[in-house]
């Protein structure tokens, strides 16, 4: 009989996840009923949202319960099938959850195509992550060519897509990452116009100089004194992108709001929030885009996969809030 | 011969300005000269916006110079002219100051049209006040019938406007203000559907128990707390409309920004900021437009005119932030 190992909730974390926020458990992998499949993970996505969902409070998704697999998309093969749509063999990406099997219905499920790309590329790139940046900049962010685009998490999984897709929209493009190698990276790398270090002193003074006619598109992932500092630095109509706000997601006391909103007012400007799934629509789409630019080498996907079991998730997991990673995070739980 | 008494900045405010912060100065009214005119002042706006102008840092409009007088819309008489688009006689709106007579060479300056409103209506809902509220609420809050729009500052100038113009628009229009009185003046006289008194506790429930499907339109006049409940309790797609902050204009320190912004990610809501005056190209067509309510009794343009002199000016600005006056607050400085 095989098991299935998961990653249950145990209770909710304050502050920091940690390891006794979680609950290992092992029980035999349910057989698929009529109309089901069962996928054997092979690629969790990590993301900063899952942080998240760990909290009880109303958000676009209900909280994860406690006792429940922890919720994370992930790329698995269906490895015993009774749904037409799935056969055996079959890579697919669904929200699988956090274990190394899962029975699905198939809904919310996607067949990985591999003429567009690799199965870690549809967790990235061609997942939510890529889909995030291309819907969020595209559709809010409305860039023009000559725009002074503005990106934080710079060398994060939607960041440097982010900054990636201005740049072919004939954008001048800055990012602000942590520290002066993540700087160097998205400049050298990934093609930005240039990167701020937002651990080094002056960070407002440092955008305005690399930025001397104002932000026209900020696309925010942080949240914070970043946030802050880019709103004191707008150009006039300036369209603010509400992405994230990782600065912000561990924090145990309610952190202060971005005190030069005010700026959106004098800079006749607009900050907007949206998810991703919203476009689902249009998913198919923005994946033969993206798959294009990547085929033509014009947009390069950053990947960290991190080869473990179920059980690291946590470890891995912390490793989006301490900055130790660039693009897209995957814990791979495929056998050596 | 003449003089003109002038308000002129004396040096910049800590905190409500004083009147040891103004110069009260007299010279002699100089004449016309060729293609100019002089008018005699007869009603001063009293707006919020004045007091940001008066603080040394960038903005939309450059700070008042200190020995300059103050800035201020007003409402005056031609007294002397050798201009040819402005008689002696004509009643004319412009940036004339807080003062008793002016120059102008007719830059920016509106000839009173009386069967659209008399001179007051000038300054309030066919002025920058009526215009803001308008261009506000259409342009950016876009709203439909059947939204929920709550406006803050509900019985000042632009507030009062605002919401009548969502009822206009067929919106359930909720108030916010200070004081029961004012709660009930605005739903007893200017028709909105319900009021909540902000200095009362509980305002976030009491938004949550006006609003049960949430906010469509929030149009804010004030910031601070009332801004960030309201960020609370945004409706899907919800629009946020920055017009002022009256509870921060006055801060000594810095105050902190709206911790609940990451409702416009949840919520996909957007919020921006605006100023009236990118819209001059459409000020006739909204004027006609506001005068036509206000003739067909669909719009009260309620107004507090305070009789006195240009010296009067630091103790009548001063109830603007003390909560003391109901719709448009004028100075009125026509000889009793």
């Amino acid at each position: 009989m095989t098991l299935n190992t998961s990653v249950r909730l145990a209770r909710r974390p304050a502050g920091m996840p940690v390891n006794d926020d979680w609950l290992i458990e092992a029980a035999p992998v349910p057989e698929p009923g009529p109309g089901e499949f069962t996928v054997r993970m092979q690629l969790i996505s990590l993301d900063p949202a899952m942080r998240g969902w760990l909290d009880d409070r109303p958000s676009y998704l209900p909280p994860v319960a406690i006792g429940e697999v922890m919720r994370a998309m992930a790329i698995g093969e269906v490895v015993s099938s009774q749904h037409s749509g799935f056969a055996e063999g079959a890579i697919v990406l669904g929200t699988f959850g956090v274990q190394e099997y899962a029975v699905s219905d198939g809904t919310g499920v996607t067949l990985v195509n591999s003429r567009l790309g690799t199965p870690s590329m549809y967790l990235g790139i061609l997942g939510t992550t890529g889909l995030t940046a291309y819907f969020g900049l595209m559709e809010l962010g409305k860039p023009r060519a000559g725009d002074t685009v503005v990106v934080s998490a710079a060398a994060g999984a939607v960041g440097s897509v982010v900054g990636q897709l201005a740049k072919i929209n004939g954008c001048r493009v800055v990012g602000i990452a942590g520290g002066s190698e993540k700087c160097a990276y998205v400049v050298d790398e990934l093609g930005f116009d240039s990167a701020i270090d937002y651990k080094a002193p002056g960070l407002r003074q440092a955008l305005a100089q690399a930025c001397p006619d104002g932000i026209d598109v900020y696309f925010d992932n942080v949240g914070g004194p970043v946030l802050n500092a880019a709103l004191g630095t707008l150009a006039m109509g300036a369209r603010v992108v509400i992405c994230g706000a990782i600065s912000q997601y561990n924090a145990e006391v309610a952190t202060p709001g971005p005190s030069n909103y005010m700026s959106l007012l004098v800079r006749r400007a607009t900050m907007s929030g949206f998810l991703v799934f919203d476009y689902a629509a249009e998913y198919r789409t923005a994946r033969k885009r993206l798959a294009k630019w990547v085929a033509d080498e014009a947009l390069t996907a950053p990947e960290t996969l991190v080869t473990g079991t179920v059980a690291d998730f946590n470890d891995v997991l912390l490793r989006l809030f301490s900055g130790d990673n660039v693009g897209k995070l995957i814990l791979d739980v495929r056998p050596g």
